[in-house]
Order: structure tokens, then C-alpha cells, then sequence
């Protein structure tokens, strides 16, 4: 048997993430290797993490990247904050509710589940009907932008909710971070994970976290070891933080990974959080025009849809997987299936990161457009010229 | 403040890993991304784990890369086959070792230690006393090659007693995977984990695991559920194996580290594994002619060293910290220090793939020479004749 090396297609990703990386981030990737603990590699983690508190807009201290994807940054904030016995109240409305429920469950907790239909946010009302109902709850937990349905949750709100009734915050951001607004200490966040390959158009493989102070307290006061070894924050901490100067070697970090993230945030700084903000909402809304211009819905209600996961609900009689078949073999452009209930009933369409550009918005509405008119679904030459007009406006307003 | 692209020194890594990346990796690593339920991708997770099989020396279908370092490798062997109130017999003789009790613990096991000096294998005598004394033991848990001190195990020998007293083994293969040999289906390993970062020359970042059909037994018939989501095999399993054709999401999967390591592998497949070893064996005689030649003796005794890791003992009076300091600056060349009870009081030089090689060992000898006689405590002038004459012999040997 012989093996050669792997040339990947060149894709167009606007699907639920990963999304298209930088060039300039797979530049850094390639550079060189050094050690973990290399004293140039050590400045570079510190400027990681300054970026990364800045990313969340955070003062804290215990700020740094998880060396494994966005599931393992969820299971690290409740692997250190749970403990058997604890009752945390989960909010489900989605995919990633649900996986929050397994985590608590897995660290020997009692999850009390507040539940919305998916496609809607997370009702403020329900959750403290159950704060109320449960005044020994110890963390309230919940996703700021749900991945499978792209609905986006009042973390404010929610937050305030949980401090008011004694809980800490654990919040999702796997797909906000950089796409929408966030803020980590004005929002009372506690603890909060999230993804390196979706709005910061880094590749997959890492997850920045952030744990506030009465987070970092809770973990110093358990009465339990973290079932984790590996996300043990405590062990974690002495590497990326270390203690008297002296750093200890945990596990080896992910040291071309870490180029990757580090120069992804330079990037979103050069750019500016709320510039980033507004083009994520800009070309969403190009996006929508076009959508809505040829007949299709959103699964979310307009106030609280992401601008980075559109959901878009399926005609009937269309085939929605050889919808995306086409488009990945004729367009090479890659958009996302429905999971759970909305699988085969919905589309997600990323606009993240580095992704939402113009260039993209009308690729992927012409070539929808296309394979959706080759059906007999959509009448063909309504998408481009609604977007057109909504970047029109939006140059307008922007002059004006 | 202001931020910009992270240029790292140009190092050449011999410590106890990362060791460098082959160009090659590197550059498949900045290919685009594509996503990672992609067709392309998907065959060439396939190529993956073909060639991880032939790197173990196994059929095992359950052959796969965990998508975070060799320590999250070394979780996912305990947190799948350990259930609370388990016996395990661990054997310590190095960090890793210890590590090992320690994840044992965290899954609520109980771990029966047999403990060797370090710079010593695992015992097999105290081995096979141990588990006359634990009948109830239900696993075997040793380092293959212990990187905290370059000493190497007999996983034969010790598998089988392992099986004779009905226990599974679980054995560490981070530091020997692609640098010594290893036969895990010829020497009845049931579960095995390594790092992409030492002999395969990846990025350090992902770890590749591999379990029996004993081990995969022994996970579907456990009575508790596996306390990590994150490192769930069940779950696992679903994305990389999949079920009647269809493979269920689990974790974005880091893309482009995984590109890495498929070039890595490829490189492996294309130089053979044989070689591969004897390589490493050809360059640590090298190095070895010439460190005893500068009057400096190793940790191990010869019969169970490790070539790719080799741990120097410091002469007397010699601060070890210094000379690391020097080669690093002077000479931009990384060697390791030592851990535990020999923290200061050895050096640990890999020659770990790529980095075994002779330009390698040739600038560590002589740069190490020549900071050692600045300070006075070795000769100059003896080291590289002596590499020089080793390799010679090898080439005439191999000639004859």
C-alpha cells in the first residue's frame, strides 16, 4: 500500500464552523517550531493572552487557551466547577444545551433543565422561575449563540438573573467570540468557553476560556480533585500563569496551534471587536436581503438571530442534502445540514470570520440560487440584486 | 497597546520533544482548510489511520488520532477502560509513571503502584509479585519509554504477564512511537497512546491511540458512563469509525493539524518503520561515542536506553541551567533539563525523528563541547573524532 501527501480542494466554508482560516494565520502555522517552554515562545503565550482578554473584553486573570477544540474548553469549565452533588440549571435550545447537560451529569452533577424550543433564546423567565424553585442551584448554564439553530441568548440578562439567585455564569461563545458583541465583566460572565475556528477564522484545535474571580474560588475551595487531570485548571494555570516565575510543565502545548491563534488575534485587533461586530451584522444583512428575496425563511425571529449562523428553513419537496451536494461539488462552497429535530428542515450558513466578505454573500446566494432554480424551487435573479441593494444601503447610511 | 506577527527564533530542537518538524508537515499544515465532515476529508482520515496502524504494528479497528496532546491520550486509555472502585497496577519509574497514578485516581480506581528507581525499567519480577497480590487487578499499566529518563520497558514481557493473571495493559508509547521498536498486536497490547510531537516529527497536539478488541470489550460492558465527554471512545468512535455508513458529530476536529500529522505518517510509511528505528539507533550510537569520549556517562545502563532520549548525567560543580542558557543562546539549539529527583542533576538530548540525524548530533556534541571547556570541566577536541569514528564503523559495518 502507498501512501501520498494530501492536497485538500480549495472550498469556500460558510457552514456552522470550521470556517475559512486567514492565509496570514496558515502562514504563522508554518513557521518553525520551538520548545514549550522556549523563553520567545513563553512572550508569545502572554501576548495570547492579552489578546484573548481583550477577545472577551475581560480583566481576568485566569484567561488562556485549552489545548483542544471547543468540547474540551466546555468540559474543562465543568470539570472544575462541578462537583458531584452540585445542581446546576442548564438551559437547553439547542445542540449544545444538551451537550452541557451531559457534562454536568458526567461530573456526578444534577442538572435542573430550563428548556425553549429550538430557534428561540433562552427565556429569562423560565430561568428564574427555576432559580426560584431551586435556591440551592450553585451555576447557571447556557449557550450565547447557539451553533445549530443560530439563536443568540441575553447573557446580560441571564447573568444578572444568576447572581441575584447566588449562581455563578457559565456561558457558551464557542460560535459569538468576534462575531458578536460580548462582554465578558460588563455581563457578569464567570466562566466561558469558546472556539478558535469560527469568528476568529483561526484553524480548529484550540478553545480560550476565561474564569472570573469567584470562578477561580470556587475551583481553590472544592472538596473534590477535578475528575480531569488533563483540564485541571489548577495544573493548567501553572504552565500559561506559572507561580514566583517559575513555570511547570504540564502537558507539551500545541506550539504551531498557538502561531495560529496568536496571530488570529492580531488580526481581530488590528480590525477592531466592533468593527468586526458591525461587518459580521453588515454582510448578514446582505445575506438575508438575498434569502428573503427568493422566498426562503429564517428559522430565528429577527431580534435575536445571530448574524454569523443563518438558519435558513428548507422549501418543501427540496432534497436539502442534494442541495448541499451541489453546492460543494459544482460551487465547492460548503454550508451545514440541520441537527436534531432540524435535520433535513433547515441549512446553516456561516458568515464567520475571515468568511464574511462580500465575495462570499454573493457566491453563496447566486450559487443557491442556481441549484434551488435547477429544482424549480426559486425563480433565478432575485438574490443578487436584494443583497446588492442592502450593501447599497448600507454604504448610504454608513456615508450619510 | 499594539500587537504583531510572531516571528520565532530558528531552533534546532533536541530536548525531550517537541523535536523539529520536517518541513514537509509543515507545509501540508498551512494547506486550506476544508470542513471536517468533507468526502476529501474523510478519505484522508481514513489514510490516517491506516498508517497509525502500521506505526503500531497493529489491526486494531479502533486506531485513531485524539484530538489534543499525548497527556489527553493518556486520559482517554484511563477515563474509558477504569471505572470507580477498579484496581489498577501501575508501574513508576519516571514522571510519566506517576502521571499515570494519578489518572487512576481521578477516575476513582485504585491504583496497587510498583515502583522502580528511575533511570531503571519496570521490573518484570515486581511486576508478577504484584499481581499475585492483586488477583483482583483488572490492568497493567506501564511506560513503554520513559521520557523523564530514557530508560525502556520490555512491553513483551511485561504484556504477558499482564494477560496471565487476567489483567489488560495499557501501555505509554509516547516517547518510542516511530524511534524504538514496538509490535503492539505481536506483544498483546491492549490499549496504547502517543504524542505527534517526539519520533513521528508533527506538531505536538494530537495523540494517537489505539485499543484490543480485549479493551473495546471492556468499554462496551462498563457499568458507569465514561466520566469525560470529551474523551468518550463510544463517542469517539462515532465520528472517526462511524456506524452503517454515517458518522455522527462529535468535536470539530482539528483539520489542519491533522493534515500535519498525515504527512508525518507518510513520511514514516515512505522511509519504513525499520528503518526508521535503526536510524535512531545509528545516531545515538554516535552521540553516545562522543558524550562518553567528553568523560560524560549516561542515567541508564546501555541494555535498556533509549536512543532517542538520552539522558546525560551533569559533571559536578557544573550548573546545568547555565550551559542549557548558553546552547540556547549561542548556538539556538534546544536540549532538555531533567524532572523530579534529577531536576539539575541530568541533561535529557533527544534525537527524536527527524532530529536524529548526523548534523544533529555533530553541532550538540560540539556545542556542548565548547560551553562545557569554557566553563573547565571537559577537554576540548574529543568528542566529534569519536562521532566521526562511530560513524564510520556503522557505515563499514553496514558495507560488510
Amino acid at each position: 500500500m502507498t501512501f501520498s501527501s494530501f492536497a485538500p480542494p480549495v472550498r469556500t466554508l460558510m457552514g456552522p464552523g470550521p470556517s475559512d482560516v486567514d492565509p496570514r494565520v496558515l502562514a504563522a502555522m508554518s513557521r518553525p517550531i520551538i520548545g514549550h517552554l522556549d523563553p520567545a515562545f513563553i512572550a508569545m503565550m502572554e501576548e495570547v493572552r492579552e489578546m484573548m482578554r481583550y477577545a472577551f473584553q475581560t480583566q481576568n486573570a485566569l484567561t488562556l487557551p485549552i489545548s483542544a477544540p471547543g468540547s474540551a474548553g466546555m468540559e474543562a469549565c465543568f470539570a472544575n466547577l462541578v462537583e458531584p452533588g452540585d445542581k446546576v440549571i442548564v438551559c437547553i435550545n439547542g445542540v449544545f444545551g444538551g451537550r452541557m447537560k451531559e457534562n454536568v451529569e458526567r461530573c456526578g452533577g444534577t442538572a435542573i433543565v430550563v428548556e425553549d424550543d429550538w430557534g428561540q433564546p433562552v427565556s429569562p423567565a423560565k430561568v428564574e422561575a427555576a432559580l426560584a424553585e431551586h435556591p440551592d442551584a450553585r451555576i447557571l448554564a447556557f449557550v450565547h449563540a447557539e451553533t445549530s439553530t443560530g439563536a443568540c441568548s441575553d447573557v446580560q440578562a441571564l447573568c444578572e438573573l444568576a447572581h441575584r439567585h447566588g449562581c455563578l455564569s457559565l456561558v457558551d461563545t464557542v460560535t459569538s467570540l468576534g462575531g458578536s458583541p460580548l462582554h465578558v465583566d460588563d455581563w457578569g460572565v464567570d466562566a466561558v468557553y469558546s472556539g478558535s475556528q469560527k469568528c476568529l477564522s483561526c484553524t480548529p484545535g484550540l478553545s480560550p476560556v476565561s474564569f472570573s474571580e469567584a470562578a477561580i474560588e470556587r475551583i481553590r475551595t472544592r472538596r473534590t480533585r477535578v475528575q480531569s487531570w488533563f483540564l485541571d485548571m489548577n495544573l493548567v494555570m501553572g504552565y500559561w500563569i506559572g507561580a514566583g516565575g517559575k513555570r511547570a510543565y504540564h502537558h507539551t502545548a500545541p506550539v504551531n496551534a498557538l502561531y495560529a491563534l496568536h496571530e488570529a488575534l492580531v488580526i481581530l485587533h488590528e480590525e477592531g471587536l466592533e468593527a468586526s461586530w458591525a461587518r459580521h451584522q453588515r454582510h448578514h444583512q446582505a445575506l438575508r436581503a438575498g434569502i428573503e428575496a427568493m422566498g426562503l425563511r429564517f428559522l430565528v425571529d429577527a431580534p435575536h438571530r445571530l448574524p454569523q449562523l443563518n438558519a435558513i428553513l428548507v422549501p418543501d419537496g427540496v432534497d436539502e442534502a442534494a442541495v448541499r451536494k451541489a453546492l460543494l461539488d459544482h460551487y465547492s462552497l460548503e454550508i451545514g445540514a440541520g441537527l436534531g429535530p432540524y435535520a433535513g428542515r433547515i441549512w446553516r450558513i456561516g458568515l464567520m470570520g475571515q468568511a464574511a466578505n462580500e465575495r462570499n454573500v454573493l457566491l453563496c446566494l447566486s450559487a443557491l440560487e442556481s441549484v434551488l432554480a435547477d429544482m424549480g424551487a426559486v425563480s433565478s435573479g432575485q438574490a443578487v440584486p436584494a443583497a446588492h441593494a442592502a450593501y447599497r444601503g448600507a454604504a448610504q447610511a454608513k456615508a450619510a
